[in-house]
């Protein structure tokens, strides 16, 4: 059985000095262990829905695996909180999983993995026109996405994203991590062979290059942010032929890269 | 020689629909890589700045070394980007430095190590009570963090912390990563051998259960936050007797745990 998304709690609330004992709506934390082939890869802190996808946009965009169908069987023991995934088609650039660290923006991995996943990527320009969004689309999309997102609502806790295309939002996933909300609308993407021509990403979270390369492997020409990007995200984003559009507030926005798909 | 935090780049702003070219200033990104006794312990994305005292405070609150003296040596080569670090007191659990994995809510590390790092610290409770907040203190320390935040107000890519005391803020620091910027916090404080007696926390982040371990780590009784509290960290501050305020916003804010130091 999935565990709850998030609690009820009895806080104090300070109004302008003056205390008051409510129940407020508190996100959870959930730590999932994939094991691939008997081996932990990894425990992850993140909203407990949507694991399967997680677990598949995961793998794909840490190049553990190549593609859906890389993976044999998958199973989610929620109460034990692990996910055992088997794969005879392992990247043998993970072959020895003992031996593999990973990288995100709080916290680490290998140097040799963390470059490779840059270079591997520069390899493969983006070269589809397929999206172009009017200023009005991209404040549009912006408030669609805040006014959908229940749980940010509620709890203020989790970060967002959709993908969509300019009839509307196709699908959106949240996460405590910036970096799980993706990886589970990527896997729900593969899983579903969703077709990305004329889609883009919308998203609550800053655009670090991490972000930026999660987009690019789902395949996504244009990311919209409300937050701001990073130096190197933006010069990925500029090899790889991605939009970047921050900081959407108050009838304003940035547009970072490639500026012919806005306008 | 030290990295540059920001560049400026040349961007297209729209407002109210006009597009307009302008120059804006971007936050860098710093792929640190740690490595212990010559074995990588992991690479870490950062803002470039205080790399000692995040080095520093990273090993300690990933428990890797028990205090600043542990430390023998520490150099930093910015330009390629490691730091090295000697030690002969690396905590035994950490032995084998290629086996050890780390936990952040994006991304991972192993489950007994997760574990662990929860389990050790739930045996030591705060039971100070040196710090008390009038609701006024809450609201005028978050405003002063983000007045202070320069970086952020030109780049809005960064969280901010500050060591405060009721007389002002002490210490601040900041970084593209919210753990980063703790850890920077903290190694600064061990360094200087900072008396924490009547200091607190105020942070622009999400208060996970990472954030709130490292706080209590650094040996702070009360976190002043933003933005939300999980589940797990109102949890884990209940059972370590620390004050956890979050929300602070519009004349507004909640209590979650130990509200006696407020009021």
């Amino acid at each position: 059985m999935e565990p709850e998304i998030t609690a009820s709690r009895a806080i104090v609330r300070y109004t302008k000095g003056k205390p008051q004992h409510v129940r407020d709506l508190i996100v959870s934390e959930y730590a999932l262990t994939i094991k691939v082939n008997g081996s932990e890869l990894v425990t992850m802190v993140c909203t407990p829905d949507h694991i399967e996808d997680l677990v598949v946009g995961y793998l794909l965009s840490e190049g553990l695996i190549r593609r859906y169908s890389d993976i044999k069987r998958m199973r989610i023991d929620w109460k034990q909180g692990f996910a055992y995934v088997e794969s005879d088609r392992v990247n043998p650039l993970f072959s020895d999983l003992k031996q593999k660290r990973y990288v995100t923006s709080c916290c680490g991995g290998s140097r040799e993995g963390f470059v490779f996943a840059q270079d591997a990527l520069l390899t493969k320009q983006l070269n589809k026109q397929t999206v172009h969004l009017s200023p009005d689309d991209c404040m549009a999309f912006m408030n669609q996405l805040q006014e959908s997102a229940d749980t940010f609502k509620q709890t203020g806790g989790v970060h967002n994203t959709a993908l969509c295309n300019t009839q509307g939002m196709l699908i959106n996933r949240m996460d405590i991590g910036r970096h799980n909300a993706l990886d589970k609308l990527y896997g729900y993407c593969v899983r579903h062979q969703l077709p990305l021509t004329g889609t883009f990403l919308v998203f609550s979270g800053r655009i670090s290059s991490e972000i930026l390369l999660k987009a690019a492997k789902i395949g996504c020409e244009v990311l919209l942010s409300k937050s701001a990007p990073t130096e190197r995200a933006i010069e990925l984003a500029e090899q790889l032929g991605i939009t970047t559009v921050g900081f959407i507030r108050n009838q304003s926005f940035n547009v970072y890269t490639c500026p012919e798909r806005i306008g």
